[in-house]
């Protein structure tokens, strides 16, 4: 069944793949699974026709024959639960791969996106500086207990899991902030995420939409 | 087996169920599983044996067994896809739904603990007025949208699940917030949650922590 998943018609981190459709893309590369790719203007995420996919008018979207889903936490998870490779089949580690997908997009990218939030929208204010101290101290935290329990291990909990996947695409917000200079098993464990040959795939064809400026049909 | 679960010893929010452990107790209500509390200080929670079962130090946890899992989301999750009532069993229904619950978690649930989250640390800032203001408009955009989502539906999609279970728990941290006033059909939809037999036996022994200042364990 063919899958179709939306995106950026031009990428606004400049092709730095830290929007959404970005781990939708590594999640369908680890499985190996082909897409097709609907790229959107911004003006066409608030037209009704996408709104009825997706009712924030975000990106990413995916489609599969009647099926519409929005969200790139649950996307990933429907290819995760389909397709071999990115979940443990033994039900307790299964579940615990589980916790770290939401763990990754509640708990650690909370502050995450509070912080580039507001270097977006407020480093104009008189408040700034003073708050991007708070809201440094916040991220500090809260990736500082991520480490903890890291440790020196290659994954989250055993195998590379779709809990993994998540964590280290939120966790690539943070490039350009210096925060993960003090955590250098977190600069590690992103590394070692941005290496696996799926993460480069998508990562390649997320980038030639950004330099090519056309549509790209991601590889088989 | 026995499911034990941790919360608050003493209630931030004085029993009005805003803690993360309200969804958890509601979903094990849905699905009629009994339970067992270990309450917790806030002290207690930065010990090492409370992170050994949650990285980031919070509540609430679930044990079952060797099972051991953190993260509200992933913790009622694992409650609905074990138990019958909080998911559907079509598939495309269930992907949907559970798209629901990354969507409250991720989507809905950002702007909301942002403000939460001002309204407690940032009162007292020179800036807390003017941030208001720009929090209120973003938390109203995302609220609007949902509501043009539901329109007159009792539910998200079709019958109560577990997506409303959680985006139920999300918008009732905007309780006393006045920002559900003009969304009548969302304060029409939280009080259809709020009816439920299951959230009323829920909410009154999350209450029954605060006003007793024991440790009651869960009916049946």
């Amino acid at each position: 069944m063919t899958i179709t998943i939306t995106a950026f018609e031009s990428s606004p981190d400049r092709g730095q793949g830290l929007a959404r459709d970005m781990p939708v893309r590594w999640a369908l590369e680890e499985v190996g699974q082909r897409y097709h790719m609907r790229l959107l203007s911004f003006a066409a995420m608030k037209h009704d026709a996408h709104l009825a996919r997706h009712p924030f008018g975000q990106i990413p979207t995916y489609e599969e024959g009647d099926l519409v889903l929005f969200e790139s936490g649950a996307i990933v998870f429907h290819i995760a639960e389909h397709y071999p490779g990115l979940l443990p089949d033994e039900p307790y580690a299964r579940a615990r791969a589980i916790g770290w997908m939401f763990a990754a997009l509640n708990t650690v990218e909370q502050p995450i996106v509070e912080r580039d939030t507001a270097t977006l929208v407020e480093r104009d204010q008189p408040w700034f500086d003073a708050r991007l101290s708070i809201l440094d101290h916040r991220v500090r935290t809260r990736i500082g207990q991520l480490a903890a329990r890291l440790g020196d291990a290659d994954w989250l909990d055993g195998v590379f899991s779709a809990g993994d996947l998540l964590m280290i695409a939120v966790l690539r917000r943070l490039s350009g902030s210096g925060l993960l200079n003090d955590y250098p098993t977190l600069t590690a464990y992103i590394s070692r995420g941005e290496s696996r040959p799926a993460y480069q795939r998508a990562f390649a064809d997320q980038l030639a939409v950004f330099t090519r400026g056309d549509s790209p049909t991601a590889r088989p």
